[in-house]
């Protein structure tokens, strides 16, 4: 969706608003932010999908009436942003509108937390993502290998294979970045910075012809989106790779089938077939990794619960395998202890044996 | 110092416990780690420095024993990492060494803390740096601007403003970077990712011919040792732009001076005559930013009174008089708070009108 087509559907929005100021009461409809209790896991596609219930937010009601003018607020913004073809961090959109109203001494918005969960009502009021409305999330993640991108905005053009060891930055959004050359078979996400400067340095990039996207803990939105395009542009596979703990699983999860939060816009921002290479119980005996093993904490356990009932994880036998293993055990492992073996074993043994193998979850 | 030298400095070590084997007790010098009791502020230099005071760890001793053979290990470790030219990250340094004697049934490292501080007393025993020792700290920062680097080792070379809005990410040791051109005037560091983004989509870095440096918080080892090279190699003046709050004043207090753990290497790492720019106490004032202002946490309140008592703060009226209207006005702001006035504001009046009239602190 361009620009315009962003602006048109927030005029059309202000306009509906507007009209009905003559009739009585304005209002705003809304589909219900995602949540354990209004998403759907649909199997088919292996996706969580949002069980659209509609709210509705109206100008003459007290209980209303807060939101309702955020939400104008907001979307004002956008489409001046838009239209100034400028971004801005969901902090700066909080500042930004954040000003107290005279006569009624009341502030526009009291907390930042206030001013995102508006850009997530509006995400799903017009249909659009927040990076198409201009605001961007927080970035994280970095990518190496040989691809070609350009930004398109600036004329840009680089290799990700030649920024040294530390690779390209990937920015909050990356709608502007078009990936002209791609020069690799699949692309292997790394949990954490160390095992991506590891494998850099390994040379894996360039022995295995994979694309590496270092995320550093749950995938930003750019990195998410930017592997899903990865995936449905170029065709390539995606591997990922995280410690063998319920938070590395999530992150998988979350890149596979979207999080619950932004199940709204699952089908852009997620990646279905994504494949889990590790780490899992399995490699803990399959290695002997017994003695750099870490003791699953109270949390932690509670955590591998939560998964485990899911309900993209509930029919999953060999999933459920690992919990039950992991709860029985009373262990999680590290990527990084890996090294306990050899600097070079993940490079040279563990990664390359796994893809040669299929030994995927999946 | 190059790679070779630092393997003489470990075998010369080595050679001498094996010699003193044969006398009886073998033993490891070291430097007492740098705290608020053992450094002395460089007045004349403005920089933290260690108050050198020798310890001792004797292998024929049940209290020295543990960290004795540690010392060994690492240091061990750290010589092959050079002659195989490979680097290491801390947590790899702990995985590749942590394993359980037999006979006395003790493992060699219980926790990456005990290797961590270990690394950190052969840093101060052997006079290097543990990046010259090919072992890394954690990554993180970007730069953007008309600097050109070059990879030594793999021979990549590119321009920091030619890799679209993200920049270029810092990895965890630049030992192996050259700045090869720098067409710019000055280097600006800011705090945080969203100023950074907002700084390149205004176009200041092209505007005011400067390299931009974002930290993240707490700036790496590898950004502190870019921003000194920066300084130190190619002349560039260096402001710093962080949150007005105690902590973002922290971060340009160990910019500038080193931190205390630290200390024994500030010459190497700080950076004595960067100036800072903002945000003060001052800027809610002048730019009429009570609106925006974040009440004073206990926390924060317990951190100024800290900072005010550090030598290099307790004699500076410059800044005693913004943390004493801090304490007064009971309010701290953040640099995204600019974003009130418009999104255009930091970067079209509120850093240019400071550079301008050289409203800094030092």
């Amino acid at each position: 969706m361009n620009k315009k087509a962003v602006v048109k559907k927030i005029e059309n929005l202000a306009k509906k608003i507007y009209e009905e100021f003559e009739f009585g009461s304005p209002s705003i409809e809304f589909i219900v932010r995602g949540s354990l209790k209004n998403i759907e896991y649909d199997v088919g596609k292996d996706i969580i999908r949002l069980k659209k219930s509609l709210g509705k937010r109206e100008f003459f009601n007290l209980g209303h009436v807060r939101k309702f003018t955020q939400t104008i607020m907001v979307a004002a913004l956008a489409k001046e942003l838009l239209e100034k073809d400028k971004t801005a961090s969901l902090r700066e959109v909080y500042y930004q509108l954040k000003h107290t109203i005279p006569v009624v001494n009341e502030n526009t918005f009291e907390e930042q937390a206030e001013s995102d969960a508006i850009i997530e009502d509006l995400e799903r009021t017009l249909g659009v993502i927040r990076e198409q409305m201009h605001i961007k999330a927080d970035r994280r993640g970095s990518v190496y290998g040989d691809i070609t991108m350009r930004d398109r905005k600036r004329g840009d053009e680089w290799n990700c294979a030649k920024l040294g060891m530390g690779g390209w930055s990937i920015p909050s959004t990356i709608e502007d970045i078009d990936i002209v050359d791609v020069n690799t078979d699949y692309v292997i996400v790394v949990e954490k910075d160390a095992l991506f400067e590891r494998l850099v340095e390994e040379k894996l990039p360039e022995k295995l012809r994979a694309i590496l996207i270092s995320v550093k803990g749950q995938a930003s939105r750019g990195a998410r989106r930017l592997i899903h395009r990865l995936r449905y542009e170029h065709r390539l596979p995606v591997l990922v790779f995280t410690d063998g703990d319920p938070w590395g699983f999530y992150i998988y999860s979350v890149i596979k089938r979207g999080s619950m939060k932004l199940s709204h816009f699952s089908e852009y921002l997620a990646t279905p077939d994504v494949k889990f290479i590790g780490m899992t119980m399995d490699d803990i005996e399959e290695y002997n990794l017994w003695n750099v093993t870490m003791k699953l904490k109270q949390v932690d356990e509670k955590r591998v619960k939560e998964l485990m009932s899911y309900p993209w994880f509930k029919n999953n036998k060999a999933w459920q395998r690992q919990f039950r293993k992991m709860l029985k055990w009373k262990v999680k492992i590290e990527q990084d202890a890996l090294a306990s073996k050899s600097l070079e074993f993940v490079a040279e043994k563990y990664l390359p044996e796994k893809i040669e193998k299929e030994k995927f979850l999946t």
